[in-house]
């Protein structure tokens, strides 16, 4: 059988839409999913330790297990590897356009007479504005780099993950497909 | 003599602080810049084209001349080039930490009952916030690439250019040892 190498992010066990999958909470979740992979000796899976620590959080005290060492939980090679300057380039260029975006926000909520509530609102607003479909943060980028230093596939339920990934060449595969896979 | 490369930043003939060094205003400062350098074989200088743009902007129609061609409009071979992702990680931080900024910005102006007024007060603090000391455009990323791939001394009077630029091994000038190379 084809050896295939797979990156899993916290979403695939977490994300509401997704953990349907594999359990009915995140815990059953990853549980059952290790309990698939045990006997699959063409399946190897991988875990950045930033975002297995994520995971960990969503899992109550999931204490380390013979089933656990099944994922492997490898950092990338961040001090040896590189991105194409073109990735900054367009990285740049859409955090320009988020802070834009995030100004008009401050911009709507200053004009109105606000009280706490619409406090709340505000925030909300300008994280889905400024975060969602975007790297925004070392777990993410962890994920991307580790899924291209192995050339493995990337399995995600995060938008923003799957739009910079696939920048990279990174084939990147949803909840549904890696049920599938381990199947 | 020693051969020296040098790629320009707008701000070395923009920035009041630093065109005294040159000239009364942008475009005196440049054309006196070209005519330091007609004679000094020794000295390349370099500017990417999207930055040169920028710079005419403010030297009301310099028509390319002899002396103009002294300056090479070169852009960096991003196509080509890479960097480490060590400098990716540094800047999603980076850009997390200025997110958050802004939103306490936010928070605070959409506290007060706020008139036209304070909405200025607003667009000024957040784009401090946002982007003072940060890469934020495509042009300071061309000087970046362009000063690391031909090896060059970078001349910029922006403190955010100069924080990254470093990161990459960049030998950073300011606007008064330019002018003393020059000179």
């Amino acid at each position: 059988m084809k050896q295939v190498k797979i990156v899993l992010d916290t979403s695939v066990f977490v994300n509401p839409d997704s953990n349907r999958y594999f359990g009915e909470n995140p815990r059953k979740a990853l549980i059952n999913f290790l309990d698939s992979i045990e006997d699959k000796k063409h399946i190897s899976c991988y875990i950045p330790p930033s975002v297995y620590e994520e995971l960990l959080n969503f899992t109550e005290k999931l204490l380390p297990t013979k089933k656990t060492l099944l994922i492997n939980k490898k950092p990338p090679s961040s001090y040896e590897s590189g991105v194409p300057a073109r990735l900054v380039y367009e990285f740049i260029e859409e955090i320009r356009l988020r802070i834009n975006k995030g100004l008009r926000i401050a911009e709507k909520y200053s004009r109105q007479n606000n009280g706490e509530e619409s406090i709340k609102t505000l925030r909300q607003e300008y994280r889905v504005a400024m975060r969602e479909g975007v790297i925004d943060s070392k777990k993410d980028f962890d994920l991307i780099l580790l899924a291209k230093e192995l050339g493995a596939y990337l399995a995600t339920a995060d938008f923003g993950l799957v739009t910079w990934a696939q920048k990279l060449g990174i084939t990147c595969i949803s909840a549904e497909e890696l049920k599938e896979l381990i199947a």
